[in-house]
């Protein structure tokens, strides 16, 4: 196969398509920041309904959406628990300490996932000197994890426990349609289990920007004001909210073709003489680890062939794939990644 | 006349041109937040040029540029010095307390413009028990101020009694480009004078979001990292940054029309016997008294005529003029506004 | 006479009487912060009764009390009401913006006195880019506006327009005592009418350190785990609150002393030819404008006497009587006072 | 023997001894917020001399000077490097995040203590989504470490890859004489090898209240500033600093006799048919955890005996020595211990 590019870096590097683009174009806008804008109601009704919840919000990131959540779920001082693998903890920067004025305590479970009785555990006790525990934010699936999947089963189990406690919860779903055309399971019944939930739209969905965050309406109307404060409050963000739309509608199922390429690149790295190791690939990201080399040293091996991919720790790579990624793609990887073999440096 | 809908609102609310369109879907983009989308990097690469400064960072609001330049200049426990009309005290939630852990010092000037010597009477000494004095902002025009213009000369000085005691200058430069249509006077040198200035692409240049900082390579770094994290952080943002750089190509110049027409509304709404007064309109912003009923009583005639006004006060009223507002238009407000003499309620 | 020491400084620099020290040297202590300081335990609960509130808490400081009090009164992006000359705003460093992460919305009064009707246009409507209006703090007496007094009568009237819009009220009682020794009013209203008060110990009382904050038990309960994780908890603090205790029992009438001494300072003081006027004295704080001479250039010559007193501006002068001055030294001070006449450098 | 009362709860429950009170009661004073008390002053030259360190700062408590180091090290989302166990992350509430806006990034080590290679592991490269690691705090003893002790050896090693990687380096030597007392190493060692360091007087060396923050004078000024907006300026503190002033001179060498009395505990309670385990005793903390019940009920019983302490988990007991523990009560404790077998509940 002649040299092709592939982009497996990640999956918020994906094009519109021009349908998608298309849809963009045509939409009716207006000034969100006074609600007036269509196509961000529209897209803002459709998603509530679809994840079966009150409200939602179009926001400009996923760490926003993240910590819009964080921020209407506590009081300064409060205690969040997550996964050490978390997006929250991993990937935005620590801004919950100055957002909302609180700390994580980063549990331990297994790969990105919270084990059953972890939360109790983890649960503080009242004292003066102890932050209150208020929240639990699971990841589904969980990036650093290897986009590890929760069932639903599991999900309930955990939100069960964290209940029990008088804890809220919070569902990252950036990734969530990924987990959801793998399980078949039903939107609606992940929306209904959380108190909010985030989903990204500009990752594996391929719309150009933006998350959501869904939740009750008093909630969501206490972080539209904190959207609008922290700057993420847009004029006419409809063109943008129509690619989002568009995606929800369209691009859910194919996911499940990222999740089997995915699949199929995982399978093949780990017969590869190089990999040490390669963690489970439940959906489109896969995780490895190098024997022979570093991770600097394979990519550029790798893109000497066109093919780009993201370092994910000293000897580990990730690759991810997405809607800008096809099987003929998949394939030309999997015939290069043999080429690699022997060339520790 | 026959009825027509005229939006008087403000200045945000502008949807795109054709030309702007065009521009935007044929934009090509990429991962912003890796900086590859070409359009923002033509974008900010464009302004910083045009303003004479050496960095820019596209942002989703004015509200984010404003806060990440205030993050950028001060340390929590500073101070900031402005006018007591300005946006930054008026209309960002008081979200400097805790982005930045800073208090304003709002200083009582003239139309939303600080007076010589002010600055120096403001800075505080060095106790332990006082803020430290670090930051003054200019706004310019200065909405609430009723758009009220800085000539470059009153800025200079300003600027120059800030540094003698070693202050920062931030220009909240919105509708800069609504002042410079007025006097003419170039954008590089109003970028020169200030360490950091925001452009608001938004509003009377009809861009539909968006907003960019200007300053030196290494404050602008600091808030690029700021903005990820605050959620700002934006994919394949280029869609939104094409609508920006044809806004700042083609729609500078006619800001002067949206000033004439605003200049236009004033002089016949001060000649109504209902209007107690109306503040010297500079720019494209035009705010009047009532003599004889409320803001709300007013806004609802008005509307029955198709014309939308915002309340500014109990018994004040904002027209602003925009892209969206044509010389039809004006005629068609300037014929209705008799019509509502003698209707106080 | 010959020449005296006297210290017009400030009422916080006291040293304790003989009697407070053999009190302070006889008390029975434990861990507060486990609640088991005897002493404490009783200094709050004597505090209490004696305000009519339901619980009180010792701390090192006023401006924690202060700070505690606005912590529990709000949510991040509040807003809080008080005069511009008050102490939150005047001398605490800004620090609300970073432990509550609110602003203040500081308005122009009389002698830091707030005026009936100014809550009231203060309070803002609710809207996304608006701080929310919560609390409001009145100043009794207000240091800054040279000792000026409430009237029980006057803050009931701005109390209720402030409960009319919702508003919780704090009182920044540092000087309390001092207005209450002029007014004859008692503890227990001013204590029912706030929903949490500040006491200082360590001013004209006498005592050598500590505030107390008084309010409901659920406010104060938290303020105390407030108070421990900003570094407030302090271990056998009884010896601190047996003297606040015996300053409360044995203090309070003679603040009248206070009050008086620095009344016949301040007439004396408006009779010099170099004092340009000196502002109403209520209390025990003495503040005039010097005419002819710089307060720095007059503090040299007053010390030159004997005589400490604080610069309050360029060419404005604070005496303070307390504890430390008696009679023979503001006989004294008034023989000196013309002495400076004529020596304007 | 008969029954007496031994208080193992905490080495913050110590009573002055008479000549401390003595101490404190003689001590001249002054009002410390403006540096004229001069038994403070005599008491922070007086630590900054043993501890071979610029500057010292008297505080209310050990939260309120790590807090202040974590300041004065830190800005907004830096990140702080601790071991899981340690003090500021266990027992300060969280409110790094509210005070710093930091994030930690606890560590898990041996018993409190970090091992050679977790920091530099530890340390994040510069990305916009991360936060920038720029703190490490080592603690000695660790308390939560069953009072582990670094050795200066294992200290130097730390700092020194700390400071290949640009951080800075705070010790919590909350009970750093309790280790010195050991070790016999000299304070100045310690002082020269951190940037700042945390010493509490009113633990094991049993003055009151207060602690000590040590370091560079440019450092402790900017502590001194934050010390005063966030309430732990205190007016007479002299009394209290006489204390501590007493306690670092005369009391540090009596720290060997509670480590001995801890470890002779810990000894004899390793031996009890009831104790699963105990964990190295090196100072004055002895914790050991439960085989056949509850620390609920094990404290219950204890308490029969006129014993108290410190529940440290579910099955888990602290035991303290302190300034009021002698031999005869080590004895008795010794003596009731085996009384308790076999009663499970």
């Amino acid at each position: 196969m002649s040299k092709l590019h592939v982009n497996l870096v990640s999956d918020t590097a994906t094009q519109p398509t021009p349908a998608m683009l298309e849809a963009m174009f045509s939409a009716p806008v207006g000034d969100d920041v006074f609600r007036q804008d269509p196509t961000v109601n529209e897209l803002e009704a459709f998603a509530a309904q679809l994840m079966g919840m009150e409200s939602a919000l179009f926001c400009p990131s996923g760490t926003m959406t993240n910590q819009l959540a964080i921020k209407v779920h506590t009081r300064p001082l409060d205690e969040v628990i997550c996964e050490e693998k978390s997006h929250i903890y991993q990937y935005e920067g620590g801004v919950y300490s100055l957002i909302s004025n609180v700390s994580l305590n980063t549990l331990h479970g297994e790969r990105g996932k919270l084990l059953p009785g972890q939360i109790s555990a983890a649960v503080k006790p009242e004292y003066d000197w102890l932050p209150r525990t208020r929240l639990v934010v699971l990841e589904n699936t969980c990036n650093k994890g290897g986009g590890s999947i929760y069932t639903l089963a599991e999900a309930e189990t955990l939100v069960k426990e964290a209940r029990q406690h008088g804890l809220g919860v919070h569902l990252d779903g950036a990734r969530l349609f990924n987990a959801l055309a793998e399980t078949g399971e039903s939107p609606a019944d992940w929306g209904k289990l959380f108190d909010t939930v985030s989903i990204c739209l500009s990752k594996g969905l391929g719309a150009p920007v933006g998350s959501l965050l869904l939740g009750p309406e008093t909630e969501i109307r206490e972080a539209r004001r904190y959207r609008k404060v922290l700057g993420g409050g847009m004029r006419q963000a409809g063109y943008l909210a129509a690619a989002g739309l568009y995606a929800l509608r369209h691009h859910r199922d194919r996911l499940r073709k990222d999740n089997e390429r995915a699949r199929k690149l995982a399978e093949v790295v780990s017969r590869q003489p190089y990999v040490a190791s390669a963690e489970k690939t439940e959906s489109n990201i896969c995780i490895f680890h190098l024997q022979d080399r570093s991770a600097e040293t394979y990519l550029r091996q790798l893109s000497e062939h066109g093919i780009q991919a993201t370092p994910f720790g000293q000897k580990t790579v990730r690759f991810t794939t997405h809607l800008g990624v096809d099987d003929r793609q998949i394939d030309y990887v999997i015939e290069c990644l043999p080429k690699l073999a022997g060339r520790n440096q």
